[in-house]
């Protein structure tokens, strides 16, 4: 209960801040424009952040959190180097499409200027997944003796851009479901790289 | 002659506004800093944009209109369904990496405030683009008779994913050359969505 409750505003702050971040841009949202958002005095906003600087890294940081939690630790439960990729694919776009999360989770792909030291840090994590992504598509590979000329680099990024690009076009009234999207791209992938 | 001399200024404006846009991002960017970096008067830029709105704009139509000019209307030429699929992947990465261009490209892949109407022109020709790729997939899937499973529309997503995330991690001087991401890229989606 304590730690809830010491972290939830947080979490409120962060999502509040995203969605005006890409509402109205970055650079045109103040530290006023957040603490009004959420009917906070000024006070109370820095007493949870310093900076704008600071609130886009926790941002980006609570995205690769996100990652981690709803993505890797599931995956690397689960047995099997093929149920794994498959397991990885479906739930990487559920965090994509999710509605929630998406106000934070498309911040990673904006490139908006943060302190070389803080960008460092959320470039290192994003470097981290990709790793584990290609790992993962090379065990599948072994594991199937695939023939492919395809390299799990090549793979883990192609598998990445259709899967992250998901926001760019996903409208959740549209033809493809969710699950739609699911299923057909694990089909792609799996014939495409790693048949 | 005629012509170039007056197209010129225009399309060095549109990719030092792009390339301010990205430094310093948009909404920090003003009229006066563009002229400042083109060493023109405030008034010299006014005559040929006369808003940030109007800068805007010109770069993402010149990406659509770059897009149009060394991709669909090259492909247009090429004879054969398959055929003209492998040129459109390779030629659309070799927008995507041209260094000349990646000014202006990278702008069509973010979500900056847009009049609603001048937006509307913009999407139309993003979604005319998907479309193009769409029919010639479905060409591609009909001449090979192939069993795919996978839609048209969910393999003309994927295959723009691909392609278009690449500006987030391809670097020049990094072990995957262009030549390779193209080869690659190809063997994924011939054999993930065509196959």
């Amino acid at each position: 209960m304590h730690r809830e409750t010491t972290i939830e505003p947080r979490q409120e702050i962060l999502r509040t801040a995203a969605r005006l971040f890409q509402q109205q841009g970055y650079d045109a949202t103040s530290m006023n424009d957040v603490a009004a958002a959420l009917r906070l005095s000024k006070g109370g906003l820095y007493h949870h952040f310093q900076s704008k600087d600071e609130i886009l890294f926790h941002i980006l940081s609570h995205a690769m959190d996100i990652t981690e939690e709803r993505v890797i630790n599931v995956v690397r439960k689960v047995e099997g180097a093929e149920q794994r990729l498959r397991t990885l694919i479906r739930l990487h776009i559920e965090v994509v499409l999710s509605a929630e999360d998406r106000e934070i989770t498309v911040m990673l792909h904006e490139n908006h200027p943060l302190p070389p030291a803080l960008r460092r840090k959320i470039n290192a994590r994003k470097k981290d997944y990709v790793h584990f992504v290609e790992n993962l598509i090379a065990d599948v590979q072994r594991q199937r003796s695939s023939l492919s000329p395809v390299t799990p680099r090549a793979a883990a990024f192609a598998l990445l851009g259709m899967i992250n690009w998901l926001y760019q076009w996903y409208k959740p009234e549209g033809a493809l479901t969710g699950a739609d999207i699911v299923q057909q791209f694990t089909e792609i992938f799996f014939r495409g790289a790693a048949g």
